[in-house]
Parts: structure tokens; sequence; C-alpha cells
């Protein structure tokens, strides 16, 4: 075994590092009209959350969500190869039950490599942390903090952040009528204006967990629970084919500045520790892994050579690092297995088939379900949340809600328990592949096996026959999940079951997820979730074309659609556009229909007729 | 008023004619691996139905529904410009109960000009056939024929495709208890193997229209209703500002390519005439119009000049050229206007906007309203089916559901049952934008008023804030109102509320809303819809990736994508993609767990530890 830092010192050539400088590929500039505003705490003073304030035409502006962190600030200075600011090290040393120590030592393998002379070719020292973890005897996880009635400058952040500044809306439209007549169906969510109060409520009591381990000080906090609004994750990662660490990092940069609220970094094979000390280091939103991805690669990929040891091992290296919340197959036992034999896809989550192989191959129960306990004691020394990895989701139609799959998540249940023994933080994942009508089985068996626990699924697929499309045909039971109390929507590309997602295929996942959880929102009932709808439409119908834009997902897509018919900055003031071309407009007619209403209809309909009003209007 | 012939004699000129004669414009490949066939009718001699077959690579192939005519039939001699052969003179001329005659004159307004010298340009004669209309005292609906028991060879047509060749069917994967498991959730649909007794009475009852214009022989007949599969509208159209004739029936051509069951035509300006003649006579899909365009451009855009006369020579006019249903917006009554007012987004639909300002204009009631039993007449004089207008549905999230929607609605049940009176085919157009949680009292407030008459949907849309994403924020929508028992979705582009539809647009968008009809269908259970779903997984977990491809709604699409990371053709046949890389396939580990289950775990267990096999596989 090589230090890294033997590793760095003797191999890193001054080429390798200038390769991979190049800030023209990070994504930096705030979004169309926009700019980062904080929110400050009343409590407490170093509790400042970043919002995207948008500017509008007519002067006003509304104030959004934002998960992009500081690449969209243009006060900010980035350099990814020294990392983001810091944000939480004082809140966890004011704690004082965390202990500074000396690290596990970097390996060669740790890059997939046996070769010291080339596994360091990406680590960068500048990107090191001396790791915290728990005191001896300590639990310094979030839902330990809420389970003793403490509420964390985290949970303070995210009230302010969760409640979007709603107290400020004034939407004009927003009367009784309308607010009675769209009130959601919360499907059983309990939703309100969030207090610090409620947000440690809700994590005390396992409802909804808040991914921060406290080796990731560069995060801001968010939460992920169904009485909050529902969060998206992007996959990214490299693989044995594609990509290079630092397209992963503009990778993550680009998936936050759409809408990501957490990234799993999926990485395999060589240099997935660089890649990760890089990910985590400028990582605003929590990062979460699949160790046992990289315990394979420490195996040389023999599954029957895992060990606790090995994944134990993993998982501290990767909890050193910063990362916030584990994806683990501990439900995936050994009596499970032989019920995927007759599926029409057999197993397709990758993890779920390792430890498949690993099972049968031993004939032995699955050691991430054995050694379940141990691995919550150290979820609980860095506050690593779970994620229960769902190896044995669908992965067609034909599989949807089998025995396997909910063998499995009943498995799901009774790990959470454990778990909430030891005031770890956990959710669980679900499915896949369900046709429309057996979604809310999914989910309200998840209620119902995990206490409440949060539901993370990958989709689900409502139809396997669109490849090329799986955004769109997952998307559509994203939304309906989300609605039924999913608490994160796990995005899919267009690229999905056919090859690796680019740039934009992360983008057009990312917004249409985006749809799907606001789709959600609104039609949960969210507090103040209808408010942008509602301003946009406005925009609309009030032909601010700039505004309608920039008040969407993606302004830049809405801009380049309208301008490929009318690219002249006139028309963006037009009151038309080139769906009806310039002498049709109904909305224009709509206003018309408004001051007759105003008038009085007989008044209106004698001035109409003495006028001789035309539809048409003069083109610009 | 100047004859159409004179204008074309003395003014169209061979330059003009050459100008749009193109064959390059118009898509007639098959799409990939795919074959036209014809399924015969036992009854009927000329009852030959059209079908898809796909040929796998293992040797089987699957027949699938196919709406794309003769232009994906390497046999069929494909003209634009003399228009598509007849299918249906002789079922037509049998019945006896029509007569050929010397249609209305054609005038240079027709084509939305006063100056003849211009407005045949795009004229063709050749496109001209004598029009037929019922005998005096007769009535050529489809729904007359049914109440009367006659099975038309329509009836006969429409049976064997619903069916697919279902009764072929031979999926391994269908095991008792995986249909029992995935049992649809009709929602109160009444599915069955489809025969054409089953067709006549579902028409007979008004639960399904079969949009077939007497004048419009080049139909491949096909019905919409809830009990048959959902069914996917396409809009065309120009405008003032973009296309051009040509463009058109590409646009059409390139629609029902990738699944558009039914065409809308919503040109507005000139040449409309001209290009609905290319339209209608190049179209195997029924045509929909909104006549009141065209009515609006006679009057020079004022819609306060419209008057019954004119827009019944509308009617007439289109009714001879062979569109096969038309949408009109007799529900939008003078008292619901003003409760429009305040709406955030006013009245969004053109025809609504149209007749509302015609109302308030006049301060009379709706002439559509008025003169519905003179139109009920034409109606049936031609078989010509009502889209019954949603003048007033809603344009934001906002205005979903609002008395000014649900008052139209209730009138749209009035005017349903007096066109059943006179045994015209009626189905009712519906929202918009409606918030998920709000849809299915869209469906059932319309099954209610209605009388279960079929459901066309815009969407709906479910939220308002991803301007470029329409598609995918309606297919939402479209997916979920459909599974509730929507017949028809009307599409919707990624360009919606931007500006025109190109090409690509409108393959995403009939992409989109196949995957929200399937989906549909699949949850409904309809019978034999996730045979497609089957196959195309077992296909993509037994690595034939040219079948996933050619399975697939978009083969072009997903090869594409496959191909931007493994080009070469031997990756067509790897058992790995570029997801995982070589290295790592769960589909892989599978596979051997199948071998695992069926061996027994402890012979299967002894066996790996002896011959330490390994996840890891070679690369190509």
């Amino acid at each position: 075994m090589t230090k890294a830092t033997d590793g760095y010192l003797s191999n890193l050539s001054v080429q390798n590092i200038e390769a991979i400088k190049d800030p023209k590929k990070i994504s930096l500039e705030p979004l169309p009209a926009s700019k980062k505003v904080f929110l400050q705490s009343a409590s407490y003073a170093d509790v400042r959350v970043p919002m995207r304030e948008i500017s509008l035409t007519d002067g006003s502006h509304i104030t959004v969500y934002d998960c992009s962190g500081p690449y969209t600030d243009a006060t900010a200075e980035i350099n990814i190869h020294q990392g983001l600011a810091d944000v939480r090290s004082k809140w966890i040393e004011a704690r004082e039950d965390t202990e500074s120590y000396q690290g596990r030592e970097i390996k060669a393998q740790d890059n997939g490599m046996d070769d010291a002379t080339k596994a360091f070719k990406f680590y960068n020292p500048e990107l090191q942390r001396r790791p915290r973890r728990a005191k001896k005897g300590k639990n310094v996880s979030q839902m330990h903090y809420a389970r003793q009635g403490i509420i964390t400058p985290e949970m303070e952040y995210i009230a302010i952040r969760e409640n979007q500044s709603r107290e400020a809306l004034s939407n004009e439209f927003t009367t009784d009528e309308r607010n009675q007549r769209l009130a959601g169906n919360a499907m059983g969510a309990n939703l309100q204006p969030i207090t610090a109060e409620f947000v440690r409520l809700e994590v005390a009591e396992g409802r909804a967990i808040i991914p921060a381990n406290i080796n990731h000080t560069e995060l801001e906090p968010m939460i992920i629970g169904r009485n909050f609004l529902v969060k998206v994750n992007a996959n990214i990662g490299n693989s044995a084919l594609e990509s290079s660490i630092e397209e992963e990092v503009e990778k993550m940069v680009w998936s936050i500045r759409w809408g990501g609220d957490t990234v799993m970094d999926l990485s395999t094979g060589k240099n997935i520790h660089s890649t990760r000390d890089y990910i985590v280091r400028n990582s605003p939103v929590p990062i979460g892994t699949v160790p046992i991805y990289q315990a394979l690669e420490k195996v040389n990929g023999v599954a029957e050579d895992l060990t606790w040891e090995i994944f134990r091992d993993t998982l501290i290296e990767q909890a050193e690092q910063g990362v916030d919340y584990f994806t683990i197959h501990s439900g995936v036992r050994l009596a499970y297995v032989p019920m995927t034999a007759n599926r029409v896809t057999g197993i397709v989550s990758r993890g779920g088939s390792i430890m498949a192989k690993w099972c049968i191959a031993h004939h032995q129960e699955n050691f991430l379900y054995t050694h379940f306990e141990d691995i919550c004691e150290i979820m609980k020394a860095y506050d690593v949340s779970f994620s229960l990895g769902d190896g044995l989701r669908p992965g067609s139609l034909a599989d949807a809600n089998d025995e396997a799959q909910f063998a499995e998540l009943e498995t799901l249940g009774e790990l959470t328990k454990i778990a909430w023994k030891h005031d770890v933080q956990t959710m669980g994942e679900g499915p896949g592949h369900v046709p429309m009508h057996l979604v809310k089985a999914n989910m309200d068996k998840q209620l119902e096996c995990c206490d409440e626990a949060p539901f993370y699924t990958l989709g689900p697929l409502t139809t396997d026959i669109a490849p090329g499309y799986d955004h769109i045909t997952s998307g559509i039971g994203a939304a309906m999940i989300g609605w039924f109390g999913c608490a994160m929507l796990c995005y899919v590309t267009p690229k999905e079951h056919l090859g690796l997602p680019d740039r934009d295929d992360v983008k057009t996942g990312i917004i249409t997820y985006k749809i799907a959880a606001h789709a959600a929102d609104v039609a949960k009932g969210h507090p103040g979730a209808r408010y942008r709808d509602d301003m946009l439409s406005k925009a609309r119908f009030e032909f601010r074309w700039e505004d309608q834009f920039n008040l969407g997902l993606d302004p830049d897509t809405a801009r380049e659609y309208h301008d490929a018919t009318l690219p002249k900055d006139s028309a963006k003031v037009a009151h038309f556009c080139s769906m009806c071309g310039p002498k049709f407009c109904s909305m224009k007619i709509s206003q018309e229909v408004r001051e007759y209403a105003e008038k009085g209809m007989q008044e209106k309909s004698k001035e109409f007729k003495e006028q001789g009003s035309e539809l048409y209007v003069a083109a610009d």
C-alpha cells in the first residue's frame, strides 16, 4: 500500500495538474435576470440562506429556492482546485461532540489501481481536509440532536429555505375562491408553514432527513421528507468508457444549476477517490454514493471476494471525505435472490446484483444485512444518512410489485427501525418500472413498511416501449409518486438504457424531474407552490415574454425556441407570437372581454358596434 | 366571386406547380426492421387492415397498430399531387344512400384572398373529387347505421385493427401470476376483445366515434372511445409567419409516421383551402379542422362580421373536401363570457375568443349555439363528427376547473344529447392546464355531463413553469387523464406557448403522447397492451440491442443515443452498454442468478466457489 501523499509528491506532474485546470469548463454565470440574495436568520448570525431573486420587467421580483450554490453568485470566487468556502464548520465545532483526527491512509487501490505511480494522477492535496468524527460515545446525527430537542443551525437554515419567503408573496390572483378551488390533495402529508421546530420534529420522528456529513462543511443544508418540497437527485459518474474527472465536477455544477437538490456520484473504475475529493469539496448539495461500487474495485471486480472488512474500510474512506448519504443494499437477502429467477429482467440494480452474486456464491446471508448495526455505528459517527438500496427493484413493468421487490421492501422497513434505534437518519429507495395503476401501491406500502421514513424513487417508468425517451416515461411516474408522498425523485435522462448521458441529457433529465417535483408540490397543495405558476401565467397573458422566459425552469431554452421564429428584440414585447401570427391572438381578445365584463354588457356592446373594433391588430 | 377553375387555368403557372413537386420532402421509407402487412377480414373481401410487422433478430416478429398509412409501405406508389389510393368508395356506394353532385364553387376567398390571380397558386385540379352527400332524407353517419344494427365495413376494419392480432400473441412471460399482479384498473372502462359487433354497439350508444367523412375515401378507419386504445392527435397548420403548403403535407405524413392517429389542420391565413385539399387527399387518418378559423378569414378577421350563413358555407366547403371532424365552439354562451373576466389567463382558445368577441359585440347568444341543429343537418349529410370545442378551457393552473370551464362543459353535455338525437357522432374537448389533483374531476364530470361521449383533451399541463418543456408538463396530465378514461389526447410540442413547432418538435410531441397513451392503455389493463413492453424488456435483458431499438416508439433516436458512445456494430450484440462499461453488468449477473435458482442453491454455491467465477468479463 502506498500513501497518497507519496504518490502525489512523486508522480503528479505539473502537466497533469494543468490539464485539469480549465475554468472555462465550469458553468459560473447566474441564470438570466437572476441574482443571488441571502435571507438572514433572526436567531443565528451565521445562518444566511441563499435564494435566487428573479427580476421582472415590471420592476418587481420573485425569490425562488436555489440549490445552485456559489456558482451562480456573481460575487463568489470559484476555484474548483481549492474547493468551496466553508459553511458549517463553526456550527459543527460549536457542538463540541466531534474530534479532528488523522484520517485513514489513502491508498492506490482507493483509486482503483495497484500502481502508485499512476494512482494519484488526479489526487490534489489542496482538496484534503483533516477529517472529524464523533467523540467516543457521541452521536452526531441531526436525528440525534432532534430527538434531544435541539434545533441545529442546519434546521434553522432549512426552515428559512423551505419557506421560500412565502410570507412576502403578494399574489394578486390568489383569491379565496381560487385557493379553495385549487386546494391540493395532500395524500396524507402534513403541509404547513415551515418552522425550525417543525424541521426538528420531522427529523426526530424519522419522516425527514438532513443529509449532512460533518466532513462536508461546504454543504448548504437541505431536507428530504414528504412534508417538505419534493426534491430531485441527479446521478453523475464516470465509467470505464467515458468522462474525465473535471467533466464530472462540471456535471455536478451543471446538475445543481438546473435544480438538482442532491447529486449521486456513481463512478466506477479508476480515480474514483480523487474524483470524489473534487466533487464533495466543490458541492453545496449533499453527495450520495454507492460504496459497494468502490469496494468491488478493491477486490478487482470479484464479488465473492468482497468482505465486511473491505466494505467497512470503504465506508470510512468515504465518510472521511464527506459523503452525505450511502446507498447500502442490506435488503438483498439470500432468501430473496431466487425470487428473481423467473423475472423478465432479473436484477437490474448494480449493487443488488453484486450482493446477490455474493450471497449465492457463499450461500450466506448478505453481509450488509448481518453487519447492519456495525454500519450504523459508522453512520452516526459522521452523520452519514442511509439510503437503503432497492437492489431487487423491477427492471420492467412485468416485474413490478412482485414478490422479490416487496420482500426486500419489508426488510427495508425492519432495517429502518434498527437505524432509528441508533438515531441514524434513513430513507429508502424505490422502483424502477411500474405501470401507473400500481404506483400508489408502492408508495402506500413503503409508508407502511418504513413507518413514514422518506421514500426516494427512480422514476418509476410507466412503460418500457420508449428507449430514448425514458426521462418522459419515468417523469410521468415520478410526478405521480411525488404527489402520493415520495420525498425525492432520482432523475432519469433520455440516454437511460442506451448510454452515458452527456451535458444536454443531464439538463433534460433535471428539468423533467423539476417539472415532476413541482407538479407534485402543486397537487399536494404545498403552501406557496403555485405562486411561480401564477406569476408565469400572468406574464404570459400580459405578453411579457422576457418574464415568461425568466420565470421558467429553463430560460435559455424558452428564449431559444421563441427566437427560432421571432428573433427580433421587438418581438419580445409584441402582443403576439408565431403560434398564431401577428393578426390573431386570443390573449388580446381576452383582455377585451375583461373590459367588457367591467363596463357592463349593454354599454360595451353598444361601444363595440359603434367603433367597429377589429380582432386584427397591425403587425409590429 | 371567381371560380377556382378559372383561377387555376389562367393563373397557376408550371413554375408554381414544379416548385411544390419535391418528393424528397415526403418521408416514405418503412420504419427500421418493419414492413407493412395486411390482415384480411373473413367477412369482407375488401377489408384489409394494414399493420406494421417488426422483425426481431431471433427470427420472430410482432405486429403492432400502424397509423402511418401507405407512406411506410415499400410497395405503395405515392404522389402527393394525385392523392392516396381509394379505400372506402365501394363501401360508401354500396350503401346506396348517398349521391354525387356538383359541389360548391371554390372561391378566391376560400384561400383567404380577394385576388383571384393569386388565390389559386396552390390549387391542384388533380386533387379535386366530385363530392357526395346523403340523399334527401338519409343520414349517412356511422352512428345512424350502428343504431339500426348495421355493421359497416368501417366497423369490421376497426375491430381487426384494434385487436392488434392479439390472439396470436405468445408471450412466454405472461403467466397467470403476472397477469393477476399487473391487472389494470380500468377506471370504469369496459375492456374486452374487440368484435365488429362491439364496435357497432359502442358507436350506437355514443361512447365511441368513427370520424369518417364520406368524402374522405382515402381513410383507413379508426375509432375514438374509452373502451378502445387511447388515441393521439397531432396539430399541424401554417400561420401568417411560417410554413409552406408542401411542408404541411409532410408534417401530416411525419405525424402519422410516428403514431398520430388523427391530424388537425389548424391553418389560418392564405391558401388554406388548397392546403386542405392536399392534406385530406393524402391522409389515411381522420382530419379535423376548426371551421371558424376559415370563416373568420372570409370576413377579414372582423369577428363581429361573422354570420351563420358564412359559417354554414364554410362547413359545406370543408365537408365536401372530406374533413372528418369539426371543432365547433357552440358551448361558448354569452352568459359565460363574463365568467372569464377575473381569470389569470382569460380565454386562451382561439375559437373561444372569436365567439366570445362576437357574443359581446352583438350582445347576442352565440350563433353556433342557436344554429346547433342546423349544423347537425350538415354533419349527418356527410358524416362529419362533432368535436365540441372547449372555448373556455383554462390557460393556467389558476383557472382550472373554474365556473366558466364547467359551465361550458355542462352545455357540451346538452349539445351532445342534441347531436345524438340526430345520430351525429360527437366527442367533447377538454383542458388545458390542470394540476394533477384536479385531473380526475375533469374526466369524471365530462363522463357525467356528456353521458360517456368520448373526451378529447389537450394535455392537460400539470404546471405552468416550464415553457420549452410543455410536451412533458402536459404528457404527465395526458397519461393520467388517458388512464382515467380520456379517449384521445391532443399532443403538445416543446414549442407550445413559444412558437411554431418544426419537424423535430412534431416528432417529440407525438412520441411523448404515444408514451402517455400507451401508459394509459397499460394502466387500464387494455388486453394485450403490455405485450410490446414485455417483448422490449426481454430484448433488453438478452442484450438484443437491435430489437430493443426496433421495438421502441422511436428506433432512430434509440440507435443514435446508443451509438453516441458505442458506434461499432459489434456493440450491438455486446453484453454491456456504456452506462456501466464492459466489465460490469447487472443484467449479466441476473442471468447467473437464474442458473443458480434453477440448479438449486447448494450445488450452484459449490460450483461458484470451485470455479472462482468473476463478475468481470473481458471487454470486446
